[in-house]
Parts: structure tokens; C-alpha cells; sequence
């Protein structure tokens, strides 16, 4: 899939006669979306919603706030009669086959699992980002080039052969792991002429080693993050690693990506919490032994499997630290009358070196999304909320279009955690905070599992968002946010959308430097003549206004292929050069020819002033 | 200076006719060893040393019981009659000359440093490895190739001028820091026929930015650990960065090396706390911009630099996080029966998430050192240390042979230092540990700094010492220790070293999955064939033993050329030719041409399992 709707080549290869339809088996649910197939938002009357099954805290009960808070912040009506139907199944070009490959694997492992069925296919030849991949597969698109073969393999042995045939017979691989990437990254390039075979490593999910004495456990890097947790927790121990992604994501995908989990304060970072991570490539294994936890061994090229993003191999298993589980766990919430106030307490809190397995400060946009996704109140429950609603806004004067929330988890020995809170009470009245209970930091947390399911319920309804991220110096942060805000609203009114943007952000990670604000954004769609250009060229604009404004490209989304045009403003020339030297040295054939970040169709000539000896300022 | 004294080549090039002595300023010490000019171990009579200047705490007082433990432990005397006398001024081979490159390097910076004289090329030739260089240096011998000249550029604008030219005249540059490499990295190799030029960088020592709004300075790379420290201490800021070459070693150096400081617990190891360096190599400059405190954008280019070993390019400038100077700093020292029981208390303050800025642990025979370096007691002083000793050793039944000691540092708020004392304080009785006072712990860590003038006192007594380190799982500690043990006692026996051998150790860092260990070892080489020879051997086993027992080739002090038969023990063949690859596209002339870790002669083929699928073990 490419970043442009209006590079959709019907003469793309792989197209061609003997196009047929595919028919998802009866009654599942689409296969496309986020998640699990008994989780989905659906309206119980006009203007109330609900998320069925109960896999979340959030599912279950009506939510009566939620459609008239979209509506009123959209400024367009948004109910059942929007909703967009399900397409029906797309006619699919027929692979690109490789006779001679499939049979030497087959010969070589004659219990491969392989897969060719349309929907496997179509399954496997997009992530989640939502308008290139997901709300143009609602519309009835389909990407620009499709996988044409699945593999499954169950060892490492079965990579290493894969990995050898694809470089013999000339075919491509693209890894894959829980499908959730949203950088494009699992796209395919629409010119490409050789079988593409989409590595789907879910297969590959055991627990080879738990090692107490050292806190570390050796996994297959197809485990998803929930199997690995779900096992650990069994043993009393925990990675500690929460993206977003959890349930669906894999640690091979994690670090690829270089991804980020939100207790990075506790348990680190992907590159803290992996030590080791094996990397099969067409020219061999990278890595790097002993296991230990820290070296110094020259340039280090085991770290080359970090936010490689499918590019040099595959990565088949890893070593990663694992913890105890906490004596304690405790959530806190805070409001602050602002989001100035709010990142000031949140410089005082990383000032005062505490640090809180997570903290997370939300714009007043969405503080009033995760009010909005409250449910229905009864009896007295409803009472208290309005007495503290009236407090906080009459008595300390908040301001409720203003006012944003933190969100905080602290986990550890009793000690740590509650030396942890006496810090983040106390310094709180400085800075105008007021404790919102423990139960909303719960709830803030249990939300962010929902964002994905909202987002599928909304693209249904015509209402395009996508989230982005980067990283900033803390004295970047509010120049960032006015200016996005600014100019999606500017670019908005120019382009004729209906309503209004949607705009809400959160500092999501702090560190000692800086921190990593995480947008969301959106409109309603309808009406434009090509809303998903539209929206490609908003979105893309706003990454730039993030750049200029002094933030990374990316926290921990990666660059994929939708933000594969600024590598050149972020890296120099050299270092773009010595990544493709890299990339050569592993993978001549370019058998990983999934083309993203540097490995894929960047700018040949670098940015203005990567020639130029850097000025004083950082 | 090559691995192994029989190499040393006549028929290196730069030889041949008009060698001539240097002859060093009159008056100045030896410009070789170790430090500052004022200060040195000397005899004060047959059996007292004492420290000259007035640099460190242990300077000035006599030591009398440090040449008894020497001569007890090494079983050979060591007295004023076996000085060696500081050599003649050695005859150094004519420089390879490159006029053509001088005469552009002048007419593009007029003012341009050059030097050519003697001394400061044999300088510039060796950092301080303790018998390959500096042993052989008192000894008379010279490296087997010189630097041809030195240059101290004094801009950005110089380095890219002299890299520039480099590769255009066929000229090798080797960048230098402090000259405090351990690993060989910054001698010649003896082979090379072209001109080499020292790029010594301490002429770029500015400070080009605070910027406190985000907890960052950028300097320039040639500034010394010293300098900064000062410089920042008079802005109320630290880096926290404190290698135990803090005085004499650069930023660029800390950053070429993958440099760790004692402190790493609060301030970070050097890849934590250098968010930005600019490398500067014949095809361009590698970076990534912007700074930021973390980022996912592909594979990582910018971090090609950590490691480097002089090998890719020079590193100008680098962008360091800074910490206001802690509120509150606190030593503490603590006693146990045995190394083993030190090992379980450090291992215990991780599990429960205590992080005293630095925590060491030493074992036996350096604890006895710290003893031995004590000054004469007199009065009441004496008395409560006997009083002291004998309730640890007869009340509590310490074995004076078994116990060690444990240093610790903490610092922070007062709130943080108090939380951590009370942390370290409540294990210890669990741990068989009696507290042994914080004037201890200060004077445990002031030693530090005396170490490497202990090295070159006993180098002129003709004992052979160096320290080497490691870093492993906690379950591998006490095999590696006592496999180094028995080994070096089984080897120094088999060579017919005189006396007994000196082994001591320490953990000098601690992280959740393992350790650094730091050894010391050395053993007198009078009358020996070829004591230098011998050294070599019995220390390439020393590794050799390391790294089967399952420790890493370095920590910290990186591959340089004497561990680097050892690279292909520990990468991949895969991850050598992709480190190999980077340094073909960014220095394809090799003017970087030091030859350190897997830019040298590496072995061409990869260790018998490199091509295996690994098995579950870490």
C-alpha cells in the first residue's frame, strides 16, 4: 500500500486475468480490523453506544456520552444511518507464484504450513494504519500489491530454510508478527515483480528458557506480548513491556520497530529490556555472545535488528529481562486547571527523580473523550461525580474546557511505591493539582485498550483519525502542540472538510530530557471528493510541523513507508549511506524488500545542511 | 605496538637512516606514564613509599605497609635496589613524511598545530596499557611503528579539512584523546607505509551550550572528563560520567571506547548519557537530527560512533545530559565474611530496586590492598582501628584471609539518599554485613585514582600488572573468578615465574541481569627470558578462561588490538562483515586506518558455531 491513493496502479503485477472474490468464512467478523472478534463498538439506539463482549472494563454497559461528544467536537452528526456497510468481499490479482521455491521448501520441511487463500493474503498485506489501510479496505480498496504466499514457520530451522530458498529462487519476505504496525511498514512495494511471501512468526511463540538466576527468559520472537505475559505471570514474573499493541503485538515486532511499552520507567525501553535478539539474514546470523548486560565489544552490529523494520532479516528469537512481579501496584490521577500546569508537574516529578512505573499527562480534549467514554450514572455514584465535578470546577475554579488529567501507575516493593506517591502528592498543591483517585488512573489506562475499537467504529461512520507520535525536549512541547493544532485547523478550513478537526495529545513518556507526546487526529470525511488524499496530505503536513517545530520523526511507531520522505531530513547522507551499506552486506539480493525507512525509495540527495558542520544547538 | 613483543619488525616502514634520540625537556618527569607531572610513588626508605603532590587524599602521608604487602603477596622482594633507572631518550625511525598533505593543511588553516618532534610522536604512539606499552617503554623499547606527526586541530572546521585531505594524500589519521586507551587502540599498525597522523583533540575543549531547560550540554569531543566536571560543577550542574580516567580521558574518547563511569546507576553508562555525537568520516558526518531523548526512525546509524575505536571517523562534538550537582552525597562501606556473601547482599539491593549512585564490591586481596595503602597510625586513631579489628575479626569471626569489602556512594535528594541508606542498611545483617563506616567508603573510592601510579611505580620494580574486566550473569561470577584464579597460579607455575602471582577483583558495577568484574593481575618478571612476552601470554589466557566461563570480552575498555583475536568469538561472521561494510562506505580509503576490534586483521573465518542455529541457552 502505498501513502497515496492515487498511486493505486491497476497494472500493478500480480494483477491480471482469473481475478476471483474471496468470502470470509460466515459470521465471523471482518478480519481486517483491530482485535478480537467479539470486541466491537455498535450503537444500542441512535445515539448510544456500546462496546460488546467482556474482555475490558469499558465493554458491556451503555455509553450515552460518546456519539453526542463526537458529534459536538466533529461538528457534523455522526448515528446509525452513517454508518458504512461492510464491503463485500474484493476481487483479489492472482499471486505471483514460485513453483520451484514452494516445492524445495515443502521437500525440506513437508509439514510447512503455507497459505494462498485470498483472505490469508489480503490478511497479511496490510498493518493498522487507519485511512491507507483500514478505512480504504472498508471503502472497498484494496492495497496497490497484495503478499502472494503466507508462510507460518515453527522453528528456526524452517527460517533458516526459508531464508536460503528466497535468496536462491529470487522471492521476497516480508516478516510479520501481530499485524499492528502503523507505519506502513508491512505494505508491499506496489512495483514489485518477484513472489512476495509474507513470514507470519506466530508459529514461533515458546518460551525456550526462563533464567531467575538472571532475570532474563529466552523467547521465539513470535510470541505476542499477552502469550508472553500471560505465561510469565504464571511463573510469578512480568517483561514489563506494554505498548498499546500488547495483545496483538510480538517481541520480534517490538523490535523491529525499536517500541516503546508505557511503564518504560520500571522496565525500560525495547533496547533495555531485550540483551540479545537473533537476526537471520541471507548472509548469516547477526549477533553477538555472551549474553551479558552491557559490552563493550566495538561497533555494535547486534544492535542492527533495532528498527530494522523487517529490512535485513528475520528475527527469530530473544533474550529479554524479566521481573518479578510487583509486591505493589497502585494508580493515582491527578487534574491540573491546564496542560502548561501539567507538564510543569511533570518536569518537577522527573526533577525530583521519581519515577513512577508510568506517567501520562492528557490535553483537555482527551480528558473530556476519556469522560465521555464514562457510562451512564445511577443513584448515588452519579451524585458523587457531579459533587466533585462541582468542586473542582466552582470551588478551585478548573476550568472544564481546560482542565486536563495525569495518570500514573506505580508498581514495586511497598517501600518503593509508597515513596513514589509521597513524592507525586507532594508536589502536587505547587503545582495546582488536585488528586482525582485512584480509580480514574485505572480507568485512564483501561481506555487506552479501546482507542483501536474506536477508531474502527468511527472509520464505519466516515470519520478519518490516525494517531502520531514523536519526541521533544521539554522545551518543545507546547511550540509542537499550537503549531499542529494551528495548521490542521488551517489546512481543514482550506480543504473544504465538513465540521471540525479533532485534535487531542498526551505526554505519554517522560524522561529526563524530554518526552514523547502522542496526537491523536481526525475528521469527518464525507462529502470530500478524495478523503483519503485529503487526509494523507493533512497528516503528512503535520509530521512536517512537527519537525520543524524541533521533534523526532518518531517515538516508537518507526518509519515504515508513510513517513519514509523526511529520513533524509533526520539522518545525514552519510549515516543513510552506511545503513545501505549495511543493508548490502546482509541482504544483496534484497530478499527483505519490504522498502522501508532508508532501505525503501528515499530522496537521494540529502537535506540542505547535512553537509554542513552542525551549529551549537542540539 | 603489536600484540606479542616478538614482533617487534626492524624493517618497520618510517625506519632507515637519520634516526636520532629525543631528548624530553630537562627536568620534566617520563611524558609516558600515567597522570600528572607532580605526582608519583617514590621510597621514602627501604621499606616507606609515600605519594608526592598534593593531589589525592592519599598523597603526602608515608605508606608504611604497602611495600610489606607487596613483597608478602608477590613472594619477592621489592626495594629501592630494584628501581630500574627511566630509560635514555630512545633513537625513533625518520617519520614517513607528507608534504603535499602539510602544505594544504597550512594553506587552509595557517594557524594549524603540527608537531613533528620526537617526543610528542612517541606520545602520541601508546596509551597505557601497562606492559605492552608502558613496560616496554621503561624498559627502552619503543612501538614497532610511530605516529609521523601530530595535529591538534582546534575547530570542527580543521577536522573536516584534515579528513578531507587525508583521504585525498592516502594519509591515516588516528584520533586521540586522553591517551588513556587500555586495549592497544591507539598504536600503529606496524605494517602501514603511509603517513600517520595523531589527530590529537584536546585543542577542542569548549563548551558550546548549556541548556538547562532540558538537562543538556553540548561540547566539543576533545574535552576532558576533568574540564567538564569543573566547568560544569561552576554551573551548579554534574554529567555524573565518572570513568576511573576521568582526569586525563575526552568525551570523544568515552564515546569511541563505549565508556561506563562508577557512577552508572544515576547517571547512565556513555551510551545513556551522550544523546548526540557527530562523527565526522570521509564520506560526510554521521548524525541524526533532532535530539531528542529517544526515537525510532530504522535502524540507528547514529550510534555507529559508540564503539568505533578511532575506526570510522573523528567524533567533534557530543550532546551529554547534565544533572544539577546532587542536594546530598553520602559514603557508606560495609564488611562481609566472604566475597560470596558480598556477592548475595549486591545482588539483594537489586532485587529490591536500591541504586546508590555506585555500589563496588572487592574482593579479598583488593580489600587487603585498601589496608595496605593506609598511612602509620598514631595515638587513639590506632587504637579504635585494633579495637575495630579485632571486634570484626574475633567478636563476629571475620577471617582477615575471607573477608571484603563493599563501597558505596549515594546521591540525590535528601530524601532519595535516605531512602537508599535505609534500603542498604536493612539488608545487611541478613547478609552476615557490619557496617564499616563512611570514612571507609570515601577512602575506597579516593584509591581509585592512585591505582594507575601504583601500576607505573611497580612497573620500575619490574612487576608486571594489568587490569582487565568483563561483564556476566550474576550465576557466572564465581566461575569466572576462580577459573581466572587456578588458571593464572596453574600458568605462572608452568613458566617458572618468580614468587606468587596477584589476583584481585571487584564487581565494580552491578545491573539486574549481572556484573562487571574488574581484575587485577600481575607477577614480578625479573629474570625471565622474556618477561613481556610472558605477561602477554598468560593475559591472553586470562581472557581466553573469561570468556568460556561465560563473561563478555570487554565492559568496558573495549576490543583495541589486543582482544581482537577474540571478535570472532563473539560476533557473528554476519555481524563482522556488516561492521565491515559500514566502514567500507564511510572511510573506503581506510584513512581511519587504526585497525582496532573488526577493522583489523580479524581471523577471516568465524567461530566453529557461528553458522548453528543457537541453542536456548543465553
Amino acid at each position: 500500500m502505498t501513502r497515496s491513493s492515487t498511486r493505486r496502479s491497476t497494472g500493478a503485477p500480480g494483477g491480471g486475468a482469473g481475478e476471483r472474490p474471496y468470502d470470509p468464512a460466515p459470521g465471523r467478523r471482518y478480519p481486517h480490523l483491530w482485535g478480537y472478534d467479539d470486541t466491537r463498538f455498535e450503537f444500542l439506539d441512535p445515539r448510544t453506544v456500546h462496546l460488546t463482549g467482556d474482555r475490558y472494563p469499558l465493554a458491556g454497559a451503555p455509553l450515552p456520552h460518546f456519539m453526542p461528544f463526537v458529534e459536538a467536537l466533529l461538528g457534523v452528526p455522526a448515528g446509525p444511518e452513517h454508518l458504512q456497510q461492510t464491503p463485500p468481499p474484493p476481487v483479489l490479482p492472482e499471486p505471483v507464484r514460485a513453483p520451484a521455491f514452494l516445492d524445495e521448501l515443502r521437500a525440506a520441511h513437508p509439514g510447512a504450513r503455507i497459505e494462498d487463500d485470498d483472505e490469508s493474503r489480503l490478511i497479511h498485506s496490510h498493518g493498522q494504519l487507519s485511512v491507507e489501510e483500514i478505512y480504504r479496505l472498508l471503502g472497498g480498496g484494496i492495497p496497490d500489491r497484495l503478499v502472494d504466499l503466507v508462510v507460518h514457520p515453527a522453528s528456526e530451522e524452517e527460517v533458516l530454510t526459508l531464508v536460503r530458498l528466497a535468496d536462491r529462487h529470487g522471492v521476497v519476505l516480508i516478516p510479520y508478527g501481530g499485524g499492528t504496525n502503523v507505519s506502513g511498514a508491512l505494505a508491499c512495494p506496489p512495483r514489485e515483480r518477484r513472489t512476495i511471501v509474507s513470514v507470519d512468526m506466530r508459529g514461533m511463540s515458546r518460551i525456550l528458557e526462563i533464567d531467575r538466576a538472571n532475570g532474563l527468559v529466552v523467547v521465539e520472537a513470535g510470541i505476542t506480548g499477552k502469550e508472553l505475559e500471560v505465561r510469565l505471570e504464571q511463573e510469578g514474573l512480568t517483561s514489563g513491556q506494554v505498548p498499546d499493541s500488547l495483545e496483538l503485538s510480538t517481541v520480534g515486532g517490538w523490535i523491529a520497530t525499536n517500541a516503546s511499552g508505557m511503564k518504560k520507567n520500571r522496565y525500560g525501553n525495547v533496547e533495555d529490556a531485550v540483551l540479545d535478539a537473533v537476526l537471520v539474514t541471507p548472509r548469516g546470523e547477526v549477533r553477538a555472545r555472551p549474553v551479558v548486560p552491557r559490552s563493550s565489544t566495538g561497533v555494535q552490529p547486534q544492535r542492527l535488528a533495532f528498527g530494522s523494520e523487517g529490512g535485513l532479516g528475520i528475527i527469530t528469537r530473544a533474550v529479554l529481562q524479566v521481573w518479578p512481579l510487583p509486591e505493589t501496584q497502585r494508580y493515582a490521577s491527578f487534574v491540573f486547571p491546564d496542560f502548561e500546569a501539567g507538564v510543569r508537574y511533570l518536569r518537577a516529578v522527573q526533577a525530583a527523580g521519581i519515577r513512577p512505573a508510568s506517567i501520562r499527562l492528557t490535553n483537555n480534549t482527551e480528558f473530556r473523550l476519556g469522560q465521555a467514554l464514562g457510562r451512564a450514572r445511577r443513584g448515588t455514584s452519579a451524585l458523587v461525580a457531579k459533587l466533585k465535578k462541582a468542586y473542582v470546577t466552582r470551588v478551585k475554579g478548573f476550568d472544564p474546557e481546560r482542565m486536563v488529567a495525569c495518570t500514573v501507575v506505580m508498581e514495586g516493593s511497598a517501600a518503593e511505591v509508597r515513596q513514589q506517591a509521597r513524592g507525586l502528592f507532594g508536589l502536587l498543591a505547587a503545582h495546582g493539582g488536585l488528586s482525582g483517585g485512584p480509580e480514574n488512573g485505572r480507568r485512564g489506562y483501561a481506555v487506552t485498550f479501546a482507542i483501536a475499537y474506536i477508531r474502527d467504529f468511527l472509520n464505519k461512520l466516515g470519520i478519518l483519525g490516525e494517531t502520531f507520535e514523536t519526541s521533544a525536549p521539554w522545551s518543545r512541547i507546547h511550540d509542537i502542540t499550537d503549531a499542529v493544532e494551528a495548521e490542521l485547523r488551517r489546512l481543514c478550513a482550506e480543504r473544504g472538510v465538513p465540521g471540525k478537526p479533532y485534535l487531542s495529545y498526551r505526554v505519554s513518556q517522560s524522561y529526563r530530557t524530554g518526552v514523547c507526546i502522542y496526537f491523536t487526529m481526525g475528521f469527518c470525511g464525507r462529502g470530500l471528493a478524495d478523503a483519503e488524499r485529503t487526509f494523507h496530505e493533512i497528516e503528512h503536513r503535520m509530521r512536517e510541523v512537527v519537525l520543524e517545530q524541533g521533534g523526532s520523526l518518531s517515538h516508537h511507531h518507526g518509519v515504515g513507508k508513510i513517513r519514509q520522505d523526511f529520513v533524509p531530513r533526520v539522518h545525514s547522507q552519510a549515516a543513510i549511506d552506511a545503513t545501505r551499506a549495511v543493508k548490502r552486506s546482509l541482504d544483496p539480493n534484497d530478499v527483505f524488500g519490504a522498502g522501508n525507512h532508508a532501505f525503501g525509495p528515499v530522496a537521494a540527495t540529502a537535506s540542505p545542511d547535512a553537509g554542513r558542520v552542525p551549529d551549537g544547538t542540539p
